[in-house]
């Protein structure tokens, strides 16, 4: 076997994001083992030493740090993980870049538009290897989605919509800020649904159908205060609970977006469907191993769509895994990325999405909540991903 | 408008089966109004004379009678549409070819294989054209799995397998015997779900698949005893509450077919599919318009089950009635039978399934119940329909 | 039996709408037998006096008329149909108001509001019966979801989400104008798919969830130009192909709807959704005779959207029909409509949708178009119907 | 951290069971900290040097053998998992027992009930901790119908269902015995889909229901011959390419099962539905997340099937993973599977299903054969497992 060349991974945020993205570094070994470059757990960063150092032991990190500027400070490590709440990342990057090194960055890339740009700057200005965990363009049946809109089948498109709905929040109980509902603290979090959720679909949506352009939103606070857990007073909530766009698209079709945390009876239902000309897609995260396809060009009295179970080896990721009729989960979209950061080190190639690339959501975010705020259309300024 | 030729009806028993027979003859005219004979609502026979003269006002009966004799002897009758418990078929319906009547009769045929056959020698030595209400036959998507098999795109068959599950008899509280509950009564009905959910199946079967040829079955009577309507006692029950078998299609496919009204939670789940090299076909009741089909030639990558939603002209009966995307019901597939019967006058040709075609699943029943009562397999000695 | 008292109808337009209204009427006394009041097929009218005998004859409609006037100018007419293209609804309902009869209006009410506002004065003076067919009210699963949200179950209402999708006009060679495809005509049809397909939905919307106060659309006209069927020429496509628009309640929730012709695979997908504090309903067409229930108070190991079949007896309408698991179609949504119209005359209540209602509905497709003209949100002054 | 008790693991096989067993060893660290015990892989086997030390490298053994009778002499093994073909099943497992081994054995336990009671004889001897991976148990949704039918909610139960449904043999290229597809060997397999599919069914069912008693069974080869790979001539088929039978079980309950590798469209389609009295529960293994539960004691008018999403953590196993609405797949059965087993070191219980639990499903095979054999009834002799 040929020794690998050794890529130390210093994780900052050891929460949910700190699990699935070690767990993606974990699996490589077993389900790429072709790969030149293997991740090396050297250290994991958290505020609080105690529960830290159980993550660690947990997942078999080498040390760990109670300071973000730590990790960046150690030469034995090569690439920077951040999985931190969104008003850090800004701060992190940036400093990981001076310090020349590679940067995986938790979505959303940034709170604001300008957090993003100076991130971009950065990276660009460092030359390191970036990307950004929008880790759902790894989904085998949202790849497969990508390859067969890339193939011409649509044809024209016509319509793009998604949603994501979710109902967590609806209790007044739910806190804001501090561990584990940061999300609900705009300071921390920039922005409610729409950096958390619909940056996901934005991401999807601008890979598979190119640039969002212009947008029209609406946005509401359903639960106008909540208590906040570090200051533990009653406190106004800054962020959208939900929020709902329309948009067009640079190939001249219309866009249809919507995220809620309101939305009782979904956990996490991230769907997605474009219509084109000659065929239709659709797909949902609470299936996500299957494809739903239409074809015009099947012949009529036998058609209609297609429950396609995304799960041979001849579909994107598949065979990396098991066998037909088997399907994965939700932590694997993560290995996956995982994987192709690795393989862009051997290759060269930039790993999709990278910091550029998220920079053209955070512009549509940025636009969507200055429509939603100045109830009017807005331009994005994004361009393809 | 050419004068149609008219058909004198004279229906037997106004219950459910009399509801939806007779709904089938009035919605002819407005559905099918090429065609050249159409029914005419002359009488309507039921043993209560109060209940059988609403009926009448309520479905445009011209008159009524109590006792299905009379229909028989009239002269201003042609055809006889049988509607009443299973105990009566055989009888009425030799009365009735005796009489040059033609024969419409409610599905199962009759109790036994015995009692079938000599209806079958009746209808045969008399030259009456008749046929029997196995309305699922007439299911648009039904109609178009023929069509699909038929075409050879299945390629040979491997398997097929039907059930129908209903929960309407758990309670130990419901009767048997007398108006509404006959069908738990033995000597009404012959059987339990064998004659009343079974001999649908098996029908059906025998249309797409060819002849059943030996049978392995079990039964279960899960209420050993429920009160009598008629005789106000508590006595044991004769039916089967469920029935399941095995077996071999002429054409060297396994059979497997299971009926029960125990199955909590399913009111009426007739399921049927069908395995073949090249490409298999799922049906159910409950969502009666889609066909679900599966076709291997299709490109490996979009491969999955397609579901088709039988709503288009192009696609069986579906052109008289309203426009893609918009569903037919239940009572529809009677009208299809009707007007098929209708239009039989019209080509000579037999309507299909005629008496002779009925008796083969009498057959099929017939060993079924005698291999669970045996337990051990039995030869049916059906044929094609 | 007791004599009922006649209602007679004249019917102006022959198409799909002639046909579903006619089929209607004619189902009443099957299956609705006590009304008091019954419907005669007086007369029914179309320009072309060949294929309106046609329709008489196949209707049984007692005679014809080639000129709406005559209908409305006749005696033995009571209650006037309006079936006709949209650009004449309100010169046609405004004479018969005046001329007494009842009015029974084919959706949408009018081209514009100002047309629709007319309307309802002319029927308001004239202190006639009037009801607008917006059939989807009167699907069970729709009736019952009504039920549901009425009882509180929903709680606070958070969301409601509605579309309607077909994909009839992808093809540049669909022509505009004349028979069969007067809806692409501006003139005739006032607009495109939101006074066609959205007006549904937001009538069943304001039903089940109140007025809708403000919107903010977008409209898109993918085909430019289509030959006009009557002109013979290539013509500017006035009709907005495909709409979206999100809005407030007046309860404080949000909406999102949808409609167009370009959602290649479906063919009349019309879905609602609505979230509430403590549960969650949907409900789709292609499946009308589903409601989809999500209910929080259930044990949270088991907890899960319910799928309901609607098809018992204690369910809205069905116990009309036929049996558990056995399912309606299209058509009967107009039955009910019908039945519920007869019924009102009796009971002398409106039959809601009247104009009234249905001019809600029209204020907010009217703001709905200018919005997407202006891009700015508009108020609808819609009120609760 | 307290230093872990390892457990210093011996592979024996390294094709997909060997891949999926591994994976259950390297995620227990990472999901189950808690554990007292811990695996080593120590060492894996397989004949072919060069592919097992492949193999050794991807997933991180210390060492190989070649020669299965080296893994069991090693000092240095504590526990011996055996992936190898069923026809080395018994000889190793005997063999492993013999030197005081703990046994992780792949399912089925043996080709033939004899071969299977000698295995228990040897655990029972040896008074070793044994376990057999039938791994559908540990889905959590089909776990969570375990709870479900345990506390009673399904009230007597009426009707077990199963059937496993793959089509992966039906082209007749497909060959016989050697590496990949020794399945198809009668030989190294002992039966075809009874042993391979319906073994599967059997243990969920008897774990589920309680014990299978009386069987009734058909069997067929569709191909007849096939190449062999280890020989290179074309010869016949001993394996059962289909097998049905339906059975009673000791709660008087009636059983239908079915398993296939020529059911066109279905690659590995596992499904289960058990009929109570009050309730009952449908899954399947391509919806592996979801368990579909109905009760009769909800309100009658929003009664329905309910589709749950077993990804929250108050449901089995979930709380190891993610978050809500995020779902796990196929390998994470083997994951809870190898964590039991390691707690059931520290608990001292059995890990059940053990050698003798499943010895009761091979009783069941054994008279599923017997009985498609002497096309008769078959007692099992099985006990509740």
């Amino acid at each position: 076997m040929t020794p690998k060349k050794e890529i130390r991974i210093g994780l900052i945020g050891a929460g949910l994001m700190g699990r699935t993205h070690s767990n993606g570094y974990k699996r490589i070994g077993d389900f790429f083992p072709e790969l030149e470059y293997r991740p090396v757990l050297k250290a994991v960063c958290s505020r609080n030493k105690e529960s830290v150092q159980k993550f660690a032991d947990q997942w078999g990190y080498e040390s760990i740090e109670t300071d973000w500027r730590a990790i960046i400070a150690r030469d034995d490590i090569d690439a920077v993980d951040i999985c931190t709440p969104n008003n850090t990342h800004a701060e992190i990057a940036i400093a990981a870049a001076a310090a020349g090194k590679m940067i995986l960055c938790e979505k959303p890339l940034a709170r604001t538009l300008a957090e993003a740009q100076q991130m971009v700057d950065a990276v660009e200005k460092a030359g390191v290897q970036n990307t950004v965990w929008y880790n759902y363009r790894r989904v085998p049946a949202v790849t497969l989605a990508k390859q067969i809109i890339d193939s011409g089948k649509l044809g024209k498109i016509f319509h793009y919509r998604a949603n994501f709905l979710q109902d967590w929040t609806i209790s007044a109980d739910v806190p804001q800020g501090g561990t584990g509902t940061w999300r609900m603290d705009v300071d921390a979090a920039g922005s409610g649904v729409t950096g958390d959720l619909l940056a996901h679909c934005i991401d999807t949506a601008m890979w598979l159908n190119g640039a969002i352009t212009d947008v029209s939103a609406v946005t509401e606070t359903f639960v106008k205060e909540r208590m906040h857990q570090v200051t533990g007073k009653v406190q106004p909530v800054g962020i959208d609970d939900a929020c709902i766009f329309h948009c067009h698209f640079g190939n001249g079709s219309l866009g249809l977006f919507e995220a809620t945390r309101y939305a009782r009876g979904h956990k996490a239902l991230y769907t997605l469907e474009i219509n084109g000309e000659h065929a239709s897609i659709r797909w949902d995260l609470h299936d996500m191993n299957r494809l739903e396809y239409f074809d015009h060009a099947d012949d009529s009295i036998v058609r209609g769509w297609r429950s396609i179970l995304v799960t041979d080896g001849d579909q994107p990721y598949m065979k990396r895994w098991w066998i037909p009729g088997t399907i994965i989960g939700y932590e694997h979209t993560f290995v996956h990325q995982a994987a192709d950061f690795f393989k862009s080190l051997e290759t060269g190639e930039p790993c999709a999405p990278t910091f550029l690339d998220a920079l053209q959501t955070q512009k549509v975010c940025e636009a969507v909540l200055e429509s939603a705020t100045s109830r009017s259309w807005k331009e994005t300024g994004a361009t393809d991903v």
